[in-house]
């Protein structure tokens, strides 16, 4: 098998090889190809968030398939756009690359992205393809508000219920899975590919959240960036989570607590909201704490973490 | 004097030290801080271009200040948006940093990145800082319609006059006089500090422009992206090209040809649109050209180019 490179196609042929992937669905009104792509925003406003995953810092490409880096680069941006509240509607991604990349992987690489948006109707409607010695990427999301106000970190209220959808933990296990030379344990399936639980964050939305965010530093990171922002204090009960066979398992292989991934690891994009007591829980949502008044902190009944690692800086932590 | 870097003041450390420096316009409804920025979008729709700016490749800092890297990756987007009909609204930028950066060259890329779209209105509403040893540049700008079609590369028509905004060949020149050796000729400023001419962009768009495009790659090579998109032929005169006492300067310093910069030469971010022959010419642009039927191609009248090399291509050719 001949393996074709990023220099042996050009700039343009690599282009043209990726958005023949791509395709355009309602949301886009003008797809890549032009100096801008041109997307509905029938809400009068646009929600907006952007990362960068860097080779070697974010993901390794010995540890996921091209398509599994496209799924979690889309993953991690679409679960910004619904932590807001707002459905997504399109991503625009660069690709920083290597002469020597195959052209199969940046293929693979926009199978991912495309299959992450196209159950929530985005659509990747543009980019950028440059050389670099490391292959980066970055990726922006956006999307609608359909009428309602943003779901910020800033309006939890005492008295607010703490309420997460999605699985926390799994991503962070398979990393150590990972990191441990257990490749192959299903576990790491979760690291290589999260799962937001899209139609659940945009439930807590409609179901009135005060505040709300997407799990990607740690839960416990997360609520603390949650409760400085909203001016409150936050106590979650460990006893709330449900047992986890799955990260039980893990942890005795590793000699680790399951604790340890539910509230420190992070990139699950599970959400994390602040409720009204009043509200009804939609499905796929526990209760796992309350909102107290009080300066910004966040305590943990039950189960203690040990240690000072609390989350996940750039440049002050290794991955 | 200390110096202090990036992994002293960590990643929030270094948000809070640039978004310090990033006021927020009346087009930001919620600017940095939350899982995603919400933008104005009064049209319904919104136009988003995204670019990739790796150091070694697309800038150096040996031959750019950090506030001239920021501007310069602030107006191609700018202009990407302008070049669409848009009006410019928003920045989401990413930062992919080594850990030794100084913290003062991310705060003076940011008050370029602020210079550049203040005039327009726009602000950087939000971004990522992330750890690479690649000192890696991501944009992404946003703007709005306003309520009339997008000026599409595909539009243009037989008959319509091709006409330019903006200077054409000096980024080039300056980009030449770095490599020569000669970084404190005044037409390096070009290079470093491009200045599109955003208003004549929009005029030409409210003048009923059929196609437009911002000429990053060289003239002749978005010539013949827009002659390809549209399916026509174009025929531009470089005797309609006023004579440029600097550039005319720069090339017998160099031994070069002007032409070669004006014809060839990118990222000035000039605009190239065309126009109704009926249509009014804005002020600051200058008819070049007509488009013809035919298929897709751009013919030069008057002095020729040599060599094969028509533009840029980030897999094939050397910057």
């Amino acid at each position: 098998m001949i393996r074709i490179s990023v220099a042996d196609v050009g700039e343009f042929g690599l282009i043209a090889r990726v958005v023949a992937r791509l395709p355009q669905g309602p949301t886009s009104l003008l797809g890549p190809g032009d100096d801008g792509a041109v997307v509905t925003a029938p809400d009068g406003r646009v929600v907006a968030s952007t990362d960068l995953l860097v080779e070697g810092v974010h993901f390794r490409r010995d540890w996921s398939t091209a398509y599994d880096v496209g799924r979690r680069a889309a993953a991690a941006n679409l679960a910004d756009i619904v932590a807001m509240g707002a459905t997504p509607t399109a991503l625009l991604v660069g690709l920083a690359a290597p002469p020597t990349l195959a052209v199969e992987w940046a293929e693979r690489f926009a199978d991912g992205l495309r299959d992450e948006c196209d159950p929530l109707g985005a659509s990747v409607v543009g980019g950028d393809v440059v050389r670099s010695e490391v292959l980066t990427l970055a990726v922006t999301a956006l999307g609608d508000l359909g009428g309602r106000a943003p779901v910020t970190r800033a309006g939890a209220r005492p008295g607010d219920s703490v309420v997460v959808a999605g699985r926390l933990g799994h991503s962070a296990a398979g990393l150590a899975l990972l990191r441990a030379g257990h490749p192959d344990d299903p576990v790491v399936a979760a690291y290589r590919c999260p799962s937001p639980p899209y139609a659940a964050g945009l439930a807590l939305a409609a179901a009135g959240a005060t505040a709300m965010i997407d799990v990607s530093d740690g839960l416990l990171a997360d609520l603390r960036h949650l409760a400085a922002a909203s001016g409150v204090h936050i106590e979650i009960e460990t006893r709330r989570f449900p047992r986890d066979a799955e990260l039980g398992r893990v942890a005795e292989l590793l000699g680790r607590h399951p604790f340890e991934w539910v509230l420190i690891g992070g990139e699950d994009h599970a959400f994390v909201a602040c409720l009204p007591a009043e509200a009804e829980l939609p499905a796929g949502c526990r209760w796992v704490g309350r909102v107290f008044s009080g300066a910004g902190g966040v305590r943990v009944i039950g189960w203690q973490p040990r240690g000072t690692r609390m989350g996940f800086d750039h440049f002050g932590a290794e991955q």
